[in-house]
């Protein structure tokens, strides 16, 4: 790392953030032991990858300690991934555990002293301070209560994904009568449901709507005959086609979309995942990708909400210079950040440089964490902070001759400035 | 950048070299006003996406200077784009203008300086000189009368995308008609009719035949009673079906490809831009793509013409390994420049590097400009010079030991050689 | 190149290593004249790419010597490529040539130089050694009586493609017959022949069966019914459908995946190639790829067969982040070298790099030659291994802290521990 590089980076650690997408549990955001952190599904599905049985992983009534023993014996496998790195991020820069690798002989004094610290009555703000976070988003299920936590602080986001692909699941149905508190058996009132969702959740300061998205899908306006057709196939009971099924899918997305534009709420679109494709992988282990999407699917409705922000993410990073080129076409398509399997140092530094060269800086969110757990952010931001300031350094610094503080100030933007003008929290 | 390094891009940067594609008017090729730089699609579209409406930017019978005034007011949001890069080394190597930054406090000095400078009545060799450009290919509409310029220095080259892909639209059937001084309505009077193009245009030194294609195009042979259908209906008058109006495409394309093998004429083939997808979008800011293309598309086509040397474009850097690999196993397809979404450092570099590694040296177009005005020549080579210089000193005097001399000769051939060579020009 | 790289190279190249794939003949497994290296298709098609025509390459009834007089003449435009620095890294370090380059006035001098050379009666034991080289894969036809050689040098291992994507062909059928001792007419028949060839093939000491497979293809299970329909259809001589065809490859390969279950074969599956796309190429160079392909095609398998380990390669780079995402997934994916398109320097360097983030270092086979002759392993590994410690170096060593012997054991692992693991060689 130059010199330069470390300055920048100094200015880029100096900052305080605002961390636009995790999946917090606000009511206990922080880990309570090491199992908390080595359960994250990075580890679990690694550990699995590498040969240990789904079923030493994820036995039942372990306790924390004896599933931390038993995920360390992968780590000796484990150890040149990024993810490996985060954890000892975490235990150096966290738990004051300094030792270089982590295995039989020293997992215990590590989980001891892990312990320690999460049991201090201050360990959450203690690891927001340390991370330099000042607000986090969360990602609400739809009939979340919102209740019982500080909104300021972790700020509700509604998640949508039950909503548009599980609606002939009745478990799903139900929850939403009960949130929405009436009945739903057209698509009338079904879109009623989901107004009654969006004041809710706007009401208790939500700043955004979200979505994951798999491979085939394409969203596409639903004329109300033909939602009201697929609703009720859906609803039936019996087996909906798959083209029900789809349509059902697309009025519900379409409506979303709508209701965005009427509550004035980014919708974030997380394109591409493929879900249960390993299905006897372990639990959030199963899910992978089809690179074979593309932006073009969403050409009708980035047309047609151009009074929507779209902050997209995309699962491959194949699809990256589709998401650079959409969003310098796009006034509503926003960059946004570096998600899952594209989550990692190769991918993320071609991503950053190719997006900071050609989509306008009030474009592009930086990074979010993705986290389950408040432990997290400290060192995924950690490593995209040394990207982003390897790239600020050799491509603009020293490559466009751009002073310091110009580059820093590029930096502050893509961090926090822009989160707060896109989400306006 | 290394010594190295600045040693070889002193001499790629004292080659003269010829730019074999371009959208020059050569009746005025010059601008005449900084409205003319800051007008070209990549500000404007630029300006919309980081949010200026469109009416602002395209308001009707808006003199230059308050255009400019308009477009000034979005560079703030624009300035770490690769784009703005380019203006400020227009700025400062054409016009003598050393701010670092373009904005409200200064944009009228720049404007006025500037206007001084393309006032003068040999700007246009100026701007030559300065850009160390000889030569300067065109892409000619097919009825051009390419009368009134030097086609020595500007080089005409047949633009078919109308005959290809708008043949049902009745004013490009009439221009056609009066450009080959005969009626059309039988494929066998269009295929003449081609013909007649074809040594207009080679009559008046044209050195290439050129089109840009959508990613679902793939060429194919069309026998003569397919032909003959297929035009039928689409000349009817009455709407014609997708497949009729594909078969016609194919039918021109492949009848294109047949007269450059008669006429000895190199056919660019620049793949993958998909038309209008953001129809609200500025003028010439409206198009995008689909990276699921693939070269097997034009499987046919090679076979069927070894003959006539393709130089091929991808719009997707995803698409590079493709070109690469299709052009060192078929002899007739080149590798052609870095175009448009793919024409950003971070991916010049590795599309570039790539090349270099695999595809034979006379096989390579380094680089055009696709300029719509002369002035955009000089921060585009540029750049391009940068990141060959960086790639041949790296991976060439460094990675293989190379001497100096055969790394500069290497860049010589592709920037200067094979354009000579492909196009005998 | 630093110091530090430098180090860890050597440490790289002091390594003994298994070459886990080839096309050696073990009967003449090194070179005897000059017309074997240059006649490697790598530089027949590049020859013929650049310019050369077919006839002058493959000429009938050429003398060694004359063969490489007329391949030399391409060599010009060739030199920038990185297959010819393995050529003069071959001249260089095999034959004592030390010439910058080869041409008409050197090439009689190195011919005669390395005729010397290669007559020397331990020439192929020279060539291992010198290359670091143990034991050697081969790729051998299912009919091979792997009989005459070393099978402890040179490991057998079971090709299939011929079973798989001809058996429409009468004369493999008849192979297969000879080779299984038996009648082959019902699906029945066949599994058991195949079961024949796996026992035949593990008692020779083979450790893989391996195959190379069309982007189109997507493995999946046949029921006996299907499959023995299948089988008539295209058993009959008269032409069966692509569907009967395809199903019947589909058989074929579900059934050598159960046989590499019993009998406890990694299956190398090599995903991606269209053969014959370029018809008129030389032989071995006419073959290309679509990069529309995805692992999601392989789903099926991999759930099905968790007991089988699945050393993949991939044709395209653009494939490279879904093999590491399912081999960070999957326990039985297992990332395998860099094939053929994607085995050059640009291509190498990112996706090793993004497979050393996030595969586990158990998964992980880092480089097999891939060779027809012994003479390409030395390039091709100091290829790789020039590589692979730049990325230990900077993303390990600098980027991480690691002390230099963590990261050369890293290296070590990647590309001989794994070998000697997955392959229980």
């Amino acid at each position: 790392m130059t010199e330069l590089e470390r300055n920048l980076l100094a200015e880029l650690d100096s900052l305080v953030l605002i961390d636009p997408h995790t999946h917090i549990n606000p009511h206990a955001p922080a880990s309570s032991t090491l199992a908390d952190i080595l359960g994250y599904h990075y580890y679990t599905e690694l550990a699995h990858s590498s040969g240990m049985p789904r079923a030493h992983i994820e036995a039942p009534g372990l306790e924390p300690k004896d599933r931390v023993g038993r995920l360390v014996e992968a780590l000796e496998q484990l150890d040149n991934t990024i993810q490996f790195h985060w954890l000892r991020t975490i235990c150096s820069e966290l738990f004051d555990f300094e030792d270089e690798q982590i295995g039989p002989a020293n997992w215990e004094r590590l989980y001891d002293l892990s312990l320690k610290k999460m049991s201090q009555p201050d360990w959450e703000n203690e690891v927001l301070r340390k991370s330099g976070l000042e607000k986090v988003f969360l990602t609400n299920e739809f009939d979340d209560p919102l209740e019982g936590f500080d909104t300021n602080r972790y700020v509700p986001c509604l998640r949508t994904d039950d909503l548009v692909f599980k609606l002939e699941d009745a478990a799903v149905r139900t929850r939403l009568e009960k949130a929405a508190g009436s009945a739903v058996t057209t698509a009338g009132h079904l879109k009623k449901a989901i107004g009654t969702l969006f004041s809710h959740f706007t009401g208790r300061g939500a700043r955004a709507c979200a979505i994951s998205l798999p491979p085939w899908f394409s969203p596409g306006k639903v004329e109300p005959a033909e939602a009201e057709a697929a609703l009720a196939a859906v609803f039936s009971g019996n087996a909906a086609s798959t083209e029900q099924r789809q349509q059902l899918s697309r009025f519900v997305f379409w409506t979303l979309a709508e209701f965005c534009a009427e509550f004035q709420l980014p919708f974030d679109l997380m394109i591409g995942v493929n879900r249960r494709v390993y299905e006897q992988g372990v639990f959030q282990g199963q899910d992978l990708f089809d690179m074979r999407v593309s932006l073009i699917q969403y050409r009708e409705l980035f047309n047609a909400f151009p009074q929507v922000m779209f902050p997209v993410s995309v699962l491959g990073h194949t699809s990256n210079q589709e998401l650079v080129s959409y969003a310098w076409i796009f006034p509503n398509v926003i960059t946004n950040g570096h998600w899952w399997y594209s989550n990692i140092p190769t991918y993320i530094e071609m991503d950053t440089r190719s997006r900071l060269e050609a989509v306008p800086r009030n474009k592009q969110i930086g990074y979010y964490s993705d986290m389950y757990k408040l432990e997290f952010a400290l060192p995924k931001f950690q490593m995209y902070r040394r990207i982003l300031a390897k790239a600020l350094a050799e491509d603009f610094v020293v490559g466009r001759r751009w002073p310091e503080i110009r580059a820093i100030e590029l930096g502050r933007q893509v961090l926090r400035g822009n989160v707060e003008q896109i989400f306006k929290v």
